[in-house]
């Protein structure tokens, strides 16, 4: 692993990271927050960041580190897809690099590169517990397609994370423009497969003695609401199985990073109950 | 005056806005952060960002917000320097488009447009009047070239600032080389009208029969400190003068928004105080 920065902040350290990933076939680069050491190794919540971010968007935005430095949490934000001149992309901002899905590709050109599923919850984390002092406590959350991320990848590992937290997330992109568009280029055109992926075909698949608290924040004034997101249809299915989740509706809010800063803090505090 | 972007913000509003600028010759950009309207109108805290800089990099990285929302304080932050194809421009970092150095310029060809001690202390706050509902109550702070902004423009003012504050500002441009080679390039090389600018040639002649308290603070891990910055050589006038300073070392940041954003709470809370 290689430093690129490193600084000061909030009596922590922000730094920024470079590995080679065996599963990605690629370098990729990662954001982490080190809250002043204390004396038991604290847990970590990872983020995952939205169509076409990477690592340093929530990183320099969001302004989390203040809570996570008063809660003891490290914060891990990895890229949002394989990278690089070696790596397939596509024009548009919805697909390939940048806009990964946090899945496991089967077709091609992806499948050799797009296993982000594999990387957020397998060789990410095991590359965090070589390097650093951590708890074996992990949550995660995320923003948009990032959200779509956290919620799929907590619903299909019961027991491995504490909580899972969401802003404006995919919830059911079996169902929407852009999960329609991605699913059919990474898994094909059988969408029978494509539920694997989808949180609220998981939810409504998941084992409820595993259940694990959800938090969602949503936007009310978020231009991609409607079409894109429609959190309404996650609750539904949590309502039929009885699973915590709590949506929250917030009025005149966007799908922009000055809502995410917004509610960081309520994100924070609720993660650091589940993992303590 | 045209609505860029507005987002809904910690119960407030994120507002983008670009107007005429007749002082600067140019349309101008600027953001302003308005609070939950209350009983009375709010005072009006100024920004003033460093190099290569304009009304974002604040905005969305110093997690200001926040605490000013809770305040009820209304945050405005400034371009760094006229734009534009028609403005004067130079390829260098530290001079033209983004390196005003906020002072009146009297040499060729800046002259015509580089006047932003006008537009920051005259024609900015008279339009922030005149379009939004505040309070006569200012402050100003800023970051490096604009913490000596914010420094010069509060010295130069006499009862016009409630309070100063600044991150790692450059205090005394007339011994440095980012000020050595703006001031001679907008003002000429005679030496002693470059002294109307410098902080600690005006902190020394300053009345202080109309101090205002300034804070400074400053990471002693900042790669321009020694260099660049030197805030104990305004710190030694202050003494001398028993001006009401407080300047504040802290121990491995760096000269990065990770800094300001993990000292803007103090900051906010400071201007607060002097505004009420």
């Amino acid at each position: 692993m290689e430093l690129l920065e490193e600084h000061r902040c909030f009596e922590g350290w922000q730094q920024r990271w470079r590995h080679d990933s065996a599963v990605l076939k690629c370098p990729m680069t990662f954001s982490i927050f080190l809250p002043t050491p204390r004396t038991t190794p604290p847990p970590v919540l990872y983020w995952l960041s939205g169509l076409t971010c990477n690592d340093e968007n929530f990183t320099t935005k969001a302004g989390a580190q203040r809570v996570a430095s008063e809660l003891g949490i490290v914060l891990v934000m990895p890229d949002t897809s394989p990278r690089g001149e070696n790596v397939p992309n596509n024009e548009s901002y919805d697909l390939g690099q940048g806009a990964s899905f946090y899945l496991n590709a089967t077709e091609q050109p992806w499948a050799d590169h797009f296993r982000m599923y594999d990387y957020i919850n397998d060789e990410l984390p095991a590359l965090i517990a070589d390097n650093f002092s951590i708890s074996e406590k992990a949550s995660i959350f995320g923003h948009s397609m990032g959200g779509h991320g956290a919620l799929s990848i907590a619903l299909k590992n019961p027991g491995r994370y504490c909580s899972v937290s969401a802003f404006a997330p995919i919830v059911n992109p079996t169902r929407v423009p852009w999960g329609q568009k991605a699913f059919n280029a990474y898994l094909g055109a059988d969408e029978g497969k494509w539920r694997e992926w989808d949180s609220c075909c998981l939810l409504m698949q998941a084992d409820t003695t595993h259940a694990i608290p959800v938090l969602i924040d949503q936007g009310d004034a978020d231009q991609f609401l409607a079409d894109q997101l429609q959190p309404a249809q996650f609750a539904e299915v949590a309502r039929q199985k009885s699973w915590p989740l709590t949506l929250r509706v917030q009025p005149g809010y966007d799908h922009s990073y000055y809502f995410i800063a917004s509610f960081i803090e309520d994100h924070l505090r609720f993660h650091a109950e589940h993992l303590a």
